[in-house]
Protein backbone atom coordinates (compact mmCIF):
# COMPACT_ATOMS: atom_id res chain seq x y z
CA UNK A 1 0.00 0.00 0.00
CA UNK A 2 1.67 3.43 -0.68
CA UNK A 3 2.21 5.78 1.77
CA UNK A 4 -0.84 8.47 0.15
CA UNK A 5 -1.83 10.68 3.12
CA UNK A 6 -0.06 12.47 6.05
CA UNK A 7 -0.56 12.29 9.68
CA UNK A 8 -3.05 14.57 10.18
CA UNK A 9 -5.27 13.67 7.32
CA UNK A 10 -5.58 10.31 8.40
CA UNK A 11 -6.46 11.71 11.68
CA UNK A 12 -9.40 13.64 9.87
CA UNK A 13 -10.38 10.74 7.78
CA UNK A 14 -10.72 8.32 10.42
CA UNK A 15 -12.92 11.09 12.33
CA UNK A 16 -15.08 11.39 8.98
CA UNK A 17 -15.50 7.40 9.63
CA UNK A 18 -17.51 7.84 12.59
CA UNK A 19 -19.10 10.77 11.95
CA UNK A 20 -20.87 9.11 9.10
CA UNK A 21 -21.57 5.81 11.26
CA UNK A 22 -23.27 7.97 13.52
CA UNK A 23 -25.19 9.53 10.48
CA UNK A 24 -25.92 5.77 9.20
CA UNK A 25 -27.37 4.70 12.77
CA UNK A 26 -29.66 7.51 12.36
CA UNK A 27 -31.01 6.83 8.84
CA UNK A 28 -29.11 9.46 7.09
CA UNK A 29 -28.11 8.55 3.74
CA UNK A 30 -26.63 11.19 1.97
CA UNK A 31 -24.42 14.26 3.52
CA UNK A 32 -22.89 17.24 1.88
CA UNK A 33 -19.47 18.27 2.29
CA UNK A 34 -20.49 21.19 4.51
CA UNK A 35 -22.58 19.59 6.41
CA UNK A 36 -19.46 16.55 7.55
CA UNK A 37 -17.03 19.80 7.32
CA UNK A 38 -19.31 21.88 10.38
CA UNK A 39 -19.49 18.33 12.36
CA UNK A 40 -15.74 17.65 11.73
CA UNK A 41 -15.04 21.10 12.81
CA UNK A 42 -12.96 21.55 9.72
CA UNK A 43 -13.41 23.63 6.05
CA UNK A 44 -15.64 22.41 3.45
CA UNK A 45 -12.62 22.45 0.99
CA UNK A 46 -10.75 20.53 4.03
CA UNK A 47 -13.09 18.23 3.52
CA UNK A 48 -13.26 17.63 -0.78
CA UNK A 49 -9.63 17.66 -0.55
CA UNK A 50 -9.11 14.88 1.92
CA UNK A 51 -12.21 12.97 -0.37
CA UNK A 52 -9.53 13.05 -3.21
CA UNK A 53 -7.21 11.13 -0.63
CA UNK A 54 -10.06 8.64 -0.20
CA UNK A 55 -10.84 8.17 -3.83
CA UNK A 56 -14.54 9.37 -3.31
CA UNK A 57 -16.05 11.48 -5.63
CA UNK A 58 -19.67 12.47 -4.67
CA UNK A 59 -22.58 14.17 -6.88
CA UNK A 60 -22.53 17.67 -6.17
CA UNK A 61 -25.45 18.02 -6.31
CA UNK A 62 -26.72 15.34 -3.85
CA UNK A 63 -23.54 15.20 -1.59
CA UNK A 64 -21.63 11.95 -0.45
CA UNK A 65 -23.30 8.65 -0.26
CA UNK A 66 -22.80 8.01 3.02
CA UNK A 67 -22.63 3.96 2.87
CA UNK A 68 -20.14 4.00 0.14
CA UNK A 69 -18.23 6.63 1.28
CA UNK A 70 -17.62 4.99 4.50
CA UNK A 71 -17.10 1.78 2.65
CA UNK A 72 -14.53 3.64 0.35
CA UNK A 73 -12.84 4.98 3.73
CA UNK A 74 -12.09 1.67 4.87
CA UNK A 75 -10.29 0.91 2.10
CA UNK A 76 -7.91 3.52 2.81
CA UNK A 77 -8.04 3.09 6.39
CA UNK A 78 -7.85 -0.79 7.00
CA UNK A 79 -6.20 -3.96 6.67
CA UNK A 80 -7.98 -6.41 3.89
CA UNK A 81 -8.75 -8.67 7.00
CA UNK A 82 -9.24 -7.65 10.77
CA UNK A 83 -5.89 -6.79 12.48
CA UNK A 84 -4.70 -7.99 15.75
CA UNK A 85 -3.65 -5.41 18.46
CA UNK A 86 -1.39 -5.71 21.44
CA UNK A 87 -1.64 -4.14 24.84
CA UNK A 88 1.18 -3.89 27.29
CA UNK A 89 0.07 -2.94 31.00
CA UNK A 90 -3.08 -3.92 32.17
CA UNK A 91 -3.41 -1.69 35.31
CA UNK A 92 -6.48 0.66 35.52
CA UNK A 93 -5.86 2.53 32.27
CA UNK A 94 -4.43 -0.57 30.36
CA UNK A 95 -8.26 -2.70 31.60
CA UNK A 96 -10.56 0.54 30.43
CA UNK A 97 -8.32 1.14 26.84
CA UNK A 98 -9.58 -3.05 26.72
CA UNK A 99 -13.11 -2.18 27.50
CA UNK A 100 -13.01 0.87 25.71
CA UNK A 101 -11.69 -0.39 22.42
CA UNK A 102 -13.82 -3.92 22.66
CA UNK A 103 -15.73 -3.78 19.86
CA UNK A 104 -15.51 -0.07 18.90
CA UNK A 105 -13.01 0.18 15.52
CA UNK A 106 -14.22 -2.15 12.89
CA UNK A 107 -11.41 -3.84 11.71
CA UNK A 108 -9.10 -3.29 14.84
CA UNK A 109 -9.36 -5.94 17.69
CA UNK A 110 -7.04 -6.35 20.88
CA UNK A 111 -6.50 -9.99 20.95
CA UNK A 112 -3.61 -10.35 23.23
CA UNK A 113 -2.45 -8.55 26.45
CA UNK A 114 0.30 -8.55 28.38
CA UNK A 115 1.47 -7.85 31.84
CA UNK A 116 4.15 -9.29 33.85
CA UNK A 117 1.66 -9.65 37.55
CA UNK A 118 1.06 -13.57 37.31
CA UNK A 119 -2.14 -13.04 38.50
CA UNK A 120 -3.49 -11.50 35.03
CA UNK A 121 -1.62 -13.64 32.69
CA UNK A 122 -3.76 -16.70 31.43
CA UNK A 123 -6.92 -14.95 32.27
CA UNK A 124 -9.62 -13.13 29.66
CA UNK A 125 -10.12 -9.38 29.81
CA UNK A 126 -12.57 -7.60 28.34
CA UNK A 127 -12.21 -10.60 25.25
CA UNK A 128 -8.85 -10.38 25.05
CA UNK A 129 -6.59 -12.96 26.19
CA UNK A 130 -3.58 -11.94 29.05
CA UNK A 131 0.00 -13.15 28.62
CA UNK A 132 3.11 -13.22 30.50
CA UNK A 133 5.57 -10.46 28.94
CA UNK A 134 8.08 -12.74 28.54
CA UNK A 135 5.65 -14.50 25.54
CA UNK A 136 5.22 -11.35 23.42
CA UNK A 137 7.64 -12.20 20.41
CA UNK A 138 6.28 -15.66 20.62
CA UNK A 139 2.35 -14.51 20.45
CA UNK A 140 3.15 -11.99 17.96
CA UNK A 141 4.78 -14.17 15.63
CA UNK A 142 2.03 -16.36 15.42
CA UNK A 143 -1.03 -13.91 15.89
CA UNK A 144 0.99 -11.54 13.30
CA UNK A 145 0.70 -8.90 15.03
CA UNK A 146 1.96 -5.29 13.76
CA UNK A 147 0.26 -3.11 16.04
CA UNK A 148 0.67 -2.08 19.98
CA UNK A 149 -0.63 -0.10 22.77
CA UNK A 150 1.76 0.84 25.52
CA UNK A 151 -0.20 1.60 29.12
CA UNK A 152 2.10 0.89 31.46
CA UNK A 153 3.97 3.74 33.83
CA UNK A 154 6.15 6.12 32.14
CA UNK A 155 9.34 4.49 34.03
CA UNK A 156 8.81 0.98 31.94
CA UNK A 157 7.25 2.77 28.86
CA UNK A 158 10.85 2.39 27.14
CA UNK A 159 11.68 -0.87 27.75
CA UNK A 160 8.38 -1.98 26.51
CA UNK A 161 8.98 -0.22 23.16
CA UNK A 162 12.58 -2.08 22.99
CA UNK A 163 10.52 -5.69 23.57
CA UNK A 164 7.70 -4.32 20.82
CA UNK A 165 9.91 -3.26 18.43
CA UNK A 166 12.19 -6.43 18.95
CA UNK A 167 8.91 -8.66 19.15
CA UNK A 168 7.66 -6.99 15.19
CA UNK A 169 4.85 -3.74 16.24
CA UNK A 170 5.36 -1.48 13.31
CA UNK A 171 2.99 1.31 14.80
CA UNK A 172 2.93 2.14 18.77
CA UNK A 173 0.39 4.20 20.31
CA UNK A 174 1.85 5.32 23.48
CA UNK A 175 -0.25 6.72 26.57
CA UNK A 176 3.02 7.17 28.16
CA UNK A 177 4.01 10.43 29.28
CA UNK A 178 7.59 10.01 27.75
CA UNK A 179 8.93 10.46 24.04
CA UNK A 180 9.97 6.96 23.38
CA UNK A 181 13.35 6.52 21.22
CA UNK A 182 12.33 3.97 17.99
CA UNK A 183 13.76 3.15 15.02
CA UNK A 184 12.87 4.86 11.86
CA UNK A 185 10.69 2.83 10.62
CA UNK A 186 8.25 2.60 13.16
CA UNK A 187 5.78 4.95 14.14
CA UNK A 188 5.00 6.23 17.45
CA UNK A 189 1.08 7.54 18.31
CA UNK A 190 1.47 9.60 21.48
CA UNK A 191 -1.79 10.22 23.50
CA UNK A 192 -0.82 12.31 26.40
CA UNK A 193 -3.71 13.09 28.71
CA UNK A 194 -1.88 14.63 31.23
CA UNK A 195 -0.61 17.41 28.86
CA UNK A 196 -4.06 17.58 27.19
CA UNK A 197 -5.36 17.92 30.76
CA UNK A 198 -2.70 20.84 31.05
CA UNK A 199 -3.50 22.47 27.94
CA UNK A 200 -7.23 22.75 28.66
CA UNK A 201 -6.94 24.52 32.08
CA UNK A 202 -4.50 26.85 30.59
CA UNK A 203 -6.37 28.02 27.19
CA UNK A 204 -9.51 28.04 29.67
CA UNK A 205 -7.88 30.62 32.08
CA UNK A 206 -5.96 32.23 29.08
CA UNK A 207 -8.75 35.63 28.38
CA UNK B 1 -2.72 36.93 32.39
CA UNK B 2 -1.68 37.38 28.49
CA UNK B 3 -2.18 34.33 25.76
CA UNK B 4 1.48 34.23 25.13
CA UNK B 5 1.80 30.45 23.62
CA UNK B 6 0.33 28.83 21.14
CA UNK B 7 -1.67 25.31 21.75
CA UNK B 8 1.63 23.49 20.00
CA UNK B 9 4.53 25.67 22.74
CA UNK B 10 1.80 25.00 25.65
CA UNK B 11 2.13 21.08 24.77
CA UNK B 12 5.68 20.87 24.60
CA UNK B 13 6.24 22.73 27.73
CA UNK B 14 3.91 20.47 29.29
CA UNK B 15 6.02 17.45 27.96
CA UNK B 16 9.28 19.24 29.07
CA UNK B 17 8.32 19.68 32.86
CA UNK B 18 7.39 15.84 33.32
CA UNK B 19 10.36 14.69 31.81
CA UNK B 20 12.25 17.52 34.04
CA UNK B 21 10.54 15.78 37.16
CA UNK B 22 11.41 12.47 36.14
CA UNK B 23 15.11 13.82 36.29
CA UNK B 24 14.79 15.44 39.29
CA UNK B 25 13.28 12.17 40.96
CA UNK B 26 16.74 10.64 39.35
CA UNK B 27 18.59 13.19 41.07
CA UNK B 28 19.73 14.95 38.25
CA UNK B 29 20.34 19.05 38.90
CA UNK B 30 20.97 20.00 34.91
CA UNK B 31 20.08 19.21 32.07
CA UNK B 32 21.48 20.86 28.37
CA UNK B 33 18.91 21.44 25.71
CA UNK B 34 19.94 19.14 22.74
CA UNK B 35 19.06 16.63 26.14
CA UNK B 36 15.97 17.73 27.15
CA UNK B 37 15.02 18.01 23.34
CA UNK B 38 16.50 14.35 22.42
CA UNK B 39 14.15 13.46 25.88
CA UNK B 40 10.59 15.09 24.03
CA UNK B 41 11.60 13.85 20.62
CA UNK B 42 12.09 17.60 19.50
CA UNK B 43 14.97 19.87 17.97
CA UNK B 44 17.35 22.08 20.57
CA UNK B 45 16.40 24.80 18.40
CA UNK B 46 13.05 23.92 19.34
CA UNK B 47 13.32 23.35 23.14
CA UNK B 48 15.86 26.99 23.42
CA UNK B 49 13.45 28.72 21.36
CA UNK B 50 10.66 27.36 23.85
CA UNK B 51 12.47 28.76 26.98
CA UNK B 52 11.96 31.93 25.58
CA UNK B 53 8.09 31.36 26.04
CA UNK B 54 8.75 29.82 30.07
CA UNK B 55 11.14 33.17 30.36
CA UNK B 56 13.67 30.63 31.51
CA UNK B 57 17.09 31.30 30.60
CA UNK B 58 20.09 28.95 31.08
CA UNK B 59 23.75 29.04 31.76
CA UNK B 60 24.98 28.25 28.05
CA UNK B 61 27.68 26.06 29.65
CA UNK B 62 26.15 24.44 32.71
CA UNK B 63 22.66 23.73 31.07
CA UNK B 64 19.12 24.62 32.82
CA UNK B 65 18.88 24.19 36.36
CA UNK B 66 15.99 21.33 36.35
CA UNK B 67 14.36 22.45 39.77
CA UNK B 68 14.19 26.25 38.79
CA UNK B 69 13.25 25.24 34.72
CA UNK B 70 10.08 23.21 36.02
CA UNK B 71 9.49 26.09 38.85
CA UNK B 72 9.35 28.33 36.00
CA UNK B 73 7.04 26.12 34.25
CA UNK B 74 4.69 26.24 36.52
CA UNK B 75 4.94 30.15 36.51
CA UNK B 76 3.36 29.80 32.89
CA UNK B 77 1.11 27.22 33.09
CA UNK B 78 -0.72 26.45 36.63
CA UNK B 79 -2.81 28.77 37.87
CA UNK B 80 -1.56 30.48 41.18
CA UNK B 81 -3.20 27.95 43.76
CA UNK B 82 -5.13 24.65 42.93
CA UNK B 83 -7.78 24.19 40.34
CA UNK B 84 -10.58 21.91 40.75
CA UNK B 85 -11.01 20.10 37.61
CA UNK B 86 -14.53 18.45 36.61
CA UNK B 87 -15.35 15.03 35.03
CA UNK B 88 -18.88 13.75 33.22
CA UNK B 89 -19.31 10.20 32.63
CA UNK B 90 -18.29 7.85 35.54
CA UNK B 91 -18.70 4.84 33.30
CA UNK B 92 -14.92 2.55 32.55
CA UNK B 93 -13.31 5.30 31.02
CA UNK B 94 -14.02 7.95 33.34
CA UNK B 95 -13.39 5.85 36.27
CA UNK B 96 -10.11 5.09 34.69
CA UNK B 97 -8.97 8.77 33.88
CA UNK B 98 -10.41 9.82 37.61
CA UNK B 99 -7.74 7.21 38.72
CA UNK B 100 -4.94 8.11 36.59
CA UNK B 101 -4.93 11.93 37.20
CA UNK B 102 -5.26 11.47 41.01
CA UNK B 103 -1.97 13.03 41.93
CA UNK B 104 -0.64 13.24 38.56
CA UNK B 105 -0.81 17.33 37.92
CA UNK B 106 0.66 19.45 40.54
CA UNK B 107 -2.20 22.01 40.27
CA UNK B 108 -4.58 20.23 38.57
CA UNK B 109 -7.58 18.10 40.76
CA UNK B 110 -10.43 16.50 39.86
CA UNK B 111 -12.83 17.30 43.20
CA UNK B 112 -16.11 16.83 41.25
CA UNK B 113 -17.87 13.84 38.87
CA UNK B 114 -20.94 13.91 37.54
CA UNK B 115 -23.43 10.85 36.11
CA UNK B 116 -27.28 10.72 35.73
CA UNK B 117 -26.65 7.07 37.19
CA UNK B 118 -28.41 7.59 40.82
CA UNK B 119 -26.35 4.95 42.08
CA UNK B 120 -22.83 7.08 41.71
CA UNK B 121 -24.35 10.05 42.64
CA UNK B 122 -23.01 10.99 46.58
CA UNK B 123 -20.10 8.45 46.12
CA UNK B 124 -16.72 9.27 46.51
CA UNK B 125 -14.20 7.64 43.89
CA UNK B 126 -10.39 7.83 43.86
CA UNK B 127 -10.63 10.61 45.80
CA UNK B 128 -13.48 12.48 44.19
CA UNK B 129 -16.69 13.40 44.95
CA UNK B 130 -20.00 12.07 43.04
CA UNK B 131 -22.46 14.36 41.81
CA UNK B 132 -25.88 14.11 39.90
CA UNK B 133 -25.82 15.70 36.97
CA UNK B 134 -28.11 18.40 37.55
CA UNK B 135 -26.30 19.31 40.23
CA UNK B 136 -24.05 20.98 37.91
CA UNK B 137 -24.50 24.89 37.64
CA UNK B 138 -24.39 25.01 41.54
CA UNK B 139 -20.83 23.22 41.73
CA UNK B 140 -18.92 24.90 39.55
CA UNK B 141 -20.35 27.84 41.31
CA UNK B 142 -19.60 26.28 44.57
CA UNK B 143 -15.84 25.52 43.44
CA UNK B 144 -15.11 27.63 41.21
CA UNK B 145 -14.25 25.11 38.06
CA UNK B 146 -13.42 26.18 34.61
CA UNK B 147 -12.03 22.85 33.32
CA UNK B 148 -13.60 20.10 32.73
CA UNK B 149 -13.35 16.51 31.50
CA UNK B 150 -15.83 14.99 29.10
CA UNK B 151 -15.99 11.07 29.00
CA UNK B 152 -19.52 10.44 28.12
CA UNK B 153 -20.16 8.23 25.07
CA UNK B 154 -20.46 10.19 21.72
CA UNK B 155 -24.34 10.73 21.41
CA UNK B 156 -24.84 12.34 24.92
CA UNK B 157 -21.64 14.47 24.36
CA UNK B 158 -22.69 17.67 23.02
CA UNK B 159 -25.42 17.88 25.47
CA UNK B 160 -23.03 17.72 27.80
CA UNK B 161 -21.10 20.43 26.75
CA UNK B 162 -23.83 22.70 26.41
CA UNK B 163 -24.27 22.21 30.13
CA UNK B 164 -20.54 22.56 31.24
CA UNK B 165 -20.70 26.03 28.88
CA UNK B 166 -24.13 27.15 30.72
CA UNK B 167 -22.34 26.04 34.10
CA UNK B 168 -19.40 28.06 33.39
CA UNK B 169 -16.47 25.31 31.83
CA UNK B 170 -13.72 27.49 29.69
CA UNK B 171 -11.95 24.96 29.02
CA UNK B 172 -13.04 21.49 27.98
CA UNK B 173 -11.26 18.21 27.61
CA UNK B 174 -13.25 16.17 25.17
CA UNK B 175 -12.57 11.75 24.91
CA UNK B 176 -15.89 11.35 22.97
CA UNK B 177 -15.37 10.72 19.46
CA UNK B 178 -17.35 13.64 18.32
CA UNK B 179 -16.46 17.41 17.05
CA UNK B 180 -17.97 19.67 19.71
CA UNK B 181 -19.60 23.06 19.15
CA UNK B 182 -18.90 25.98 21.83
CA UNK B 183 -18.79 29.31 21.54
CA UNK B 184 -15.28 31.19 20.61
CA UNK B 185 -14.20 31.74 24.24
CA UNK B 186 -14.39 28.18 25.18
CA UNK B 187 -11.08 26.23 24.04
CA UNK B 188 -12.11 22.42 24.06
CA UNK B 189 -8.84 19.88 23.78
CA UNK B 190 -9.46 16.63 21.97
CA UNK B 191 -8.40 13.50 22.89
CA UNK B 192 -9.49 10.65 19.96
CA UNK B 193 -8.32 7.44 21.32
CA UNK B 194 -9.83 5.36 18.57
CA UNK B 195 -8.27 7.89 15.89
CA UNK B 196 -4.68 7.59 17.29
CA UNK B 197 -5.34 3.67 17.77
CA UNK B 198 -6.23 3.80 13.49
CA UNK B 199 -3.09 5.59 12.77
CA UNK B 200 -0.88 3.78 14.32
CA UNK B 201 -2.40 0.53 12.63
CA UNK B 202 -2.64 2.77 9.38
CA UNK B 203 1.27 4.21 9.49
CA UNK B 204 2.27 0.45 11.09
CA UNK B 205 1.17 -1.07 7.77
CA UNK B 206 2.59 1.75 5.62
CA UNK B 207 6.11 0.48 3.90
Amino acid sequence: MPLLASDKTVGRISLYRRLLSNLLQEKVQSVFSHQLAEAAGVSATQVRRDMMVVGYNGIPTKGYDVESLIESIGQLLDAPDQEAVALVGVGNLGLAILSYFDGRSPNLKITAAFDNDPDKADHVISGCRCYATRQMAEVFAESGIATAIITVPAEQAQDVCDLLVDAGAKGILNFAPVGLRVPAHIHVENVDMTTSLEKAAYFGRCP
